[in-house]
């Protein structure tokens, strides 16, 4: 649902000759529905449009035909206002729901799964299970991803806050969501509500489980937000205080050992190593550095780090996300490949 | 009338401290009709916000509003499709508009005029006077605007045909016009209409008046548009095929040398030198030219123009038009100190 | 040779896994001399750094330490005054020198080669043959590959002149051959030697071979070049004027149909389809098209053609060339495909 | 000295009819020593070039040069390496020196002055002044101006710590310091000891004078420094923790009341507000507001503040500083008006 945006190409350009999923239908508003999926949009997300999707028609995102088309799983990258609705009629009719959307990611039982991260969060869907035959799966903002990658593997030093300044490249804000005449050669130190959603959308993905429930965690976040003229990309500059003084090699050596459940399992997007921490001066830049991951499956879904420093207990480094990829649609697909070892899609 | 865009706020910044012209109203749509000025917008055209300007109430572009104010004279930087009707209406209502919409370009009695250009045909305004007693007076595209002030003084060499290529700033379609995706490192070779409008009104400029109408000129001009990722400024490159071998120097002088009405009348808004011919090899360039003309009032108006070549019977050239200035806002302005001149505004 | 430039990386990315070629040597200038490649730069050209290259030290660019290595092929991406002397001692040595310098291009008995467009000017090379035993073939300057490509099928139509219009990218000034604030959101009217090449290469490049000798072409060519903020991808207006008129969708279909000896031959580096005509009316555009080509080993090596637009005798069009691709390295590549092909490497 | 870069121009520009300094000498290196100045490169800091200044012709940077021309004060826009001695040997020559240069900011006699924050640091230079004739007065390094302006005025309230992130635009790097395709339409997170200078000269700066020597501040600064493609201006995020809870009003309200000794003086080149609290939710904006500062004489000498936040005891706000002008030589000049004043110069 909502194939056009630059999420939804990326969900496109993902499952494209995917081991598990088959893709039957695509979804647009109104504007492109009937258009061949080809003619329906510029395709910006690199190589050429999928041979399976190209011919397709797009249909209009209303869940009547969508449920003519029978699917399993539904992928959502609507805007929130549209997901809200249409994501909890499609979980009420069975479906499998994995969403890009942040409409339901306060929702008590629907995690915001980042499956390296809190694979154990899914448990909590069998309280939707128990109410409806399907079930909804969210995603993290784009920035959080990022960072949430990060601050786990240094939760073992014990974190005692941090203190997040990004980067954010223009594709965040969609196809169409930034005039150009804002951002050409210019920053802009404001995106709305995305300091709130870092701030708040980690507590919950690094919360613990306790009787069914998640306990947000409680290491306080400062978040300050900036769009900058970049196409791909969030960058962000992270500073860590830490509970005692570790050493920068030793922070190195943990994130880059850093494996989660989808790198035990060998998820198919799963990208064999993570985090990446590079070791020049002057990276990760976006421009050079945001696809990175491997197999070629996992293109952008590996998390970048560089200039680790250690400043008296602090630890500044800084890091990048391919905001469309682990920060969207990469974890969305990432999740449904988890959930349905996890046997948890009938 | 249409004051927050980026051509409204050229109006404001050249109509502060006008000699001739005094600013009682200003207007936009609904959404920023009833803020203050300074509250309505971002300012993005240099320097602060004229003093005059910025605690007035803006109102919503409704000729009620507008009559209300007792207005001699309206700028209009509205769109088109709204133009049309409005400065029909205000013009029946005994106004002189000077507009930057297209709509009236093509009407038989209303000028595309250009006061260092085609002086003369601000004659057949005089059609509208013996119906109405206010008029419409327009403005040019912006990219013919350079054109037309380039090809006039070379006429007397004689014109066989021209072929300009375009490399036009983002600011060219609004201040919301272009979506940063599209643009960002990029370039876009279209722009809806653009290279019929330069076609086809520098031929209605550049003509003649024959019995109180215009003849159109009829050297082909052929023109493609590319949108850039520039701020400000249309730079082109212009291939002129001239009826006989000219020496670079020649045309050089000729362009140097020109002067028009405005000139000569020493109009506050008049710069000096309309053209300017830079000797550097690479130049001009939007960044450091496009503000050209002097004096201070007249920022903007010149054009700049540089590598003129010579490759058998053809002139090669590049130049730089100010967009919003004189391409848009400026000229207004300029035409209506003309008008004024003239004593055609009671 | 020149391994670390923009067009040294494309050489080592397509000649990875080839199926031909084996890489032996990599060098460079000795700043980088000395160090693994992967050390010796930012690899800034899309993918990972091949496995094969990654580790290989980086060689002086010194004949001496060239020879030890004993390789039968050497590609140059040397600058010119570099290339000149060493490539004629490579020569004289017994390779086989494909160069993307434009040092030799005016030699008499080097041709500038597009194994598309002039296979049968590989012919002159005998003659450096009788003389030496190896040989010079070189590339011809980046814009001129893109406007050849598009010049020759039209030639049936008969071609009366060329004017053409660029939008080059800052990739082809080298990797740190052009200052950030001379470029940042603005556009340079000048780019060096650039008109003069475009002018005079597409000529000898368009000859026919008489009496063993390549007789230039003389359609006027007229170039003007810009540079502008793209990473990569030269965008090009071509005003072409033909003999007589031809429909739009015949001179489409002549270019879309257009295949030469790399196609008949199925090289492994050319592409299927070498000119692919869009039908979207805002393409191609640099940041979407650039990678054109099928199959893999081949994107970058077609070129994208747009707004066919016929104006009286007069053709307009769009095409976009991969500077480095089409338009450096891989031609350069298919060139020495095409010999081997054609058993002129013993 | 230094005439021809980006900082040297800025001083050419603020020097332009100024009321207390006369211009008699320009420098540069030897490439562009001979020339007029206005042909020496490109102007590239708005405005024409001062008549003034135009058609002087440029010296080199040579000792002897410069003391044939008798200047008083030398304004100094060396590169470092440079700077050293030729600045050591012009005090003993008894010129009075003010510097943009690092080379001798850590001198124990020397100050990084910024009148508005340490004017008392003035003192020290009484010791040069024991041994030589002249004296050398430094300016501190562009990001560290914008950092310990708004520093200042919160010191009241007890800060404990500061984090600073900055977006720096690429004319920090200078005319030619950094390659375009470095930047283009990406983010570099290096930007060479400038973190280090950020933290150290900060605390210099707001250092108290005991015993006729600057004690340095101890609050811990931790730097992280980017660059972005961005012409002019330097953004920083800044996250201050308190030593007790302030309200977001009461911050605004130091800030914005903030006067130093410039203010009081009415020096030239002193903005009426040194800080200006911006309001809207986006801002300050390089585009939009790095010219900010009143009267025209100290345009680009404010620094806009935006955003500020209260996060538990931190208060979080961006800031915007002229990296040129506040961060460069107009600060240099603001201390030379400053020290004229004290009578310091014979």
């Amino acid at each position: 649902m909502g194939c056009t945006g630059l999420i939804g190409q990326q969900f496109v350009r993902m499952l494209n000759n995917h081991p598990c999923f088959e893709l039957v239908a695509l979804t647009s508003s109104s504007r492109s529905a009937g258009k061949k999926y080809k003619q329906a949009m510029n395709w910006a997300v690199g190589g050429d449009i999928p041979e399976m999707a190209k011919e397709m028609e797009v249909l209009e995102t209303r869940p009547k035909y969508l449920l003519q088309c029978e699917p399993k799983i539904v992928f959502s990258a609507l805007p929130s206002f549209l997901a809200e609705p249409i994501e909890r009629f499609l979980r009420s009719q069975g479906i499998f729901v994995f969403s890009n959307a942040s409409s339901h990611r306060w929702d008590e039982d629907v995690p915001i799964l980042i499956p390296e991260i809190n694979p154990d969060h899914l448990e909590i869907v069998r309280q939707q299970l128990s109410r409806d035959k399907g079930f909804i799966v969210t995603n993290s903002n784009c920035s959080t991803s990022g960072l949430v990658m990060v601050l786990k593997p240094l939760e073992r030093f014990g974190i005692r806050s941090a203190t997040v300044t990004t980067y954010q490249s223009i594709s965040g804000a969609g196809r169409r969501g930034l005039p150009a005449m804002e951002i050409e050669a210019n920053i802009i130190p404001f995106i709305k509500d995305e300091e709130q959603k870092i701030e708040r959308e980690s507590k919950k993905i690094l919360g613990r489980i306790e009787k069914k429930k998640i306990i947000p965690n409680d290491v306080p976040i400062n978040a300050s937000c900036c769009r900058v003229p970049v196409r791909e990309g969030h960058l962000m500059s992270v500073v860590i205080e830490l509970k005692e003084n570790v050493e920068v090699r030793n922070v190195a050596k943990a994130l880059s050992a850093f494996k989660g459940a989808p790198q035990e399992m060998r998820l198919p997007t799963a990208p064999e190593c993570p985090l990446i921490v590079m070791n020049e001066e002057d990276r990760p830049q976006p421009v050079l550095d945001v696809h990175a991951g491997w197999p070629e499956r996992a293109r952008g879904m590996a998390v970048t780090i560089g200039r680790i420093r250690e400043k008296a207990r602090n630890i500044n480094l800084f890091l990048l996300v391919h905001n469309l990829v682990r920060g969207a649609a990469g974890t969305c697909i990432l999740s449904a490949e988890f959930v349905l070892r996890k046997n948890l899609i009938g």
